[in-house]
């Protein structure tokens, strides 16, 4: 096994092809992003994922602007840079404005910095929270 | 140095007491949760987290519910376990419904998954993402 | 396999014995602590980690107490409860007073901020820093 | 929103060149980093970036070199290569020797090594650690 | 919405008993461990991430053993508490023997502190490995 | 201090050849790859990791491959490039294949999406795991 490669469209299996499809489909985009084309190593987790992502990301009790800032959040707690430039991109189209992603930077700076000092003095939770 | 105990309100000195009070005043509480009497040990440091805390939580382009599902979705992906109690109880306190804690929970969940299916296929970024 | 269980030194085998012996003469106390007895389910690590913690941890070009402070922001920013415990413990033998577990706190919780805020902005290396 | 770009003060609002300026004097270099360049983006957050990194990285129960060297612990477990580059510079700026960098390297490793132990071993803590 | 709580098979909707039926069977236990238990106030999400593991743990190219091990390697890493509990059972029920568990362990070790040193130095990545 | 740099075999010290003969007879490469390069910097890290390393990465009572495999399950979880490059590069030449490689991403990214599941749905651990 030697470094993954992305499988384009042109050399996909039908299996992919669907999915390729369908998120070309729903996204109305002339071509999948890497993400997908380097899943598409493993036909089965390409297909779980797609139907997991479209399930969770759907506007529900919130809306998706708010879904793609948590992804944003947790893809900067992690420092995963691909995640951080394809979701930021996503929070962008779905209406985010500067200042919207400023204060959403603002909160993951502080809550990462507020998780490390209650550990630090091992705070014990107040029993109102509990 | 043992290990780090609480601050009451009456054992505080002036400059936490002023602290204290800020807190509960605008917060409507008659007294401080645990976070704030364990950061009570270093007043800098505590005057310093609260007046950045206002600033960063306050209302602006993103509203406070927003603001507080946030610290949760970075306080679940750091395990912070008082976090995770004291900032879900902020997020009910702004009006966060259980529908809306179940859909933060699968984003969260789903977010942490991909990061790590990204980092791991070394899926580089697209150029419409830079 | 049911939950790891504590080795006594009573129940010792010679080999773990040794390592708990050279533990509590070098630290001049009169048992080990959770960390080893654990550990001691697995001889061979329990003896590689001792042997290299002693080479890490001995005085060198930095002092021990810089060493465990460094030790505890490691431990601070994954949040391992017992070994942010055990190490603040050691931290403060060396010497840690309570004004240098503030500052150690505070310059922990800043950089868990800043790294996410370079993270989230996606902010280049300077051509100096390389 | 696209990718962040950065601030140069040429282009910079009045707010932000005082904040500049502060750093350029305060560090006395002709230009600042980047880091400051893209917090620019926000001038709320870039200001009290600055003044609470001023303060809590300002000498005083501990010297600015200790500081620096947790800066990097928590950067190296964080993995935050623009982090880890620039306050590598720091330290060794405010006199980290190579032999330094090598044993905080070492701890940091150690650190992140017996964290998980205990994680895995489920190690409850001492009593004498409470 | 206060602390989540769990939900019994007694005051579950059909759809939620539909999949706690599924667990019981498949894996021949009287009750489901609580993790299901807390998803189920989340109905969807529960039958999502039960059809995925199912899925994603069932035998394939590698074993269950090998499966589940991973699963721990992770949770040790991440620090996850119930996660490293309830894998570690699974582990063991699939076969793990306390070396292996051992073998597990200092594995996960080396690699938290290998991954730091990498960090740390600004190892690139030599030209066979891309 | 400037930025790491690699210590190739020709300018090496005798003591941190004899650790590269070591790496390069059992490995059989004619030259060590850039982590050693770099952690010659040091001398008695690079000594204590290779030995470290040779002992807890040697078959056991897990065979090389599936140590390799949670190798990269760990460097995976925390992004570390380099080491995923280099881990999953040992894994295939220790026989993975991309189906047990496929399979070993599906775990991971699981692994990491229950992880949080699991801390803010705030799951106690069941009485039959402890």
């Amino acid at each position: 096994m030697s470094k993954p490669k992305p499988i384009e469209y042109a050399d996909a299996s039908p299996e992919v092809r669907a999915v390729f499809d369908d998120i070309m489909t729903r996204r109305n985009v002339p071509d999948v992003n890497n993400f997908w084309k380097y899943l598409a190593n493993d036909p089965k987790t390409l297909k779980r994922t797609w139907e997991s992502l479209k399930d969770v990301m759907a506007p529900g009790a919130l809306d998706p602007l708010v879904k793609e800032m948590i992804y944003v959040a947790v893809s900067v707690t992690n420092n995963c840079g691909y995640c951080i430039a394809s979701h930021s991109a996503s929070a962008a189209k779905a209406g985010m404005s500067p200042e919207q992603f400023a204060e959403l930077m603002a909160v993951v700076g502080m809550a990462n910095e507020t998780n490390r000092l209650v550990n630090g003095y091992r705070v014990p939770i107040d029993p109102q929270f509990e």
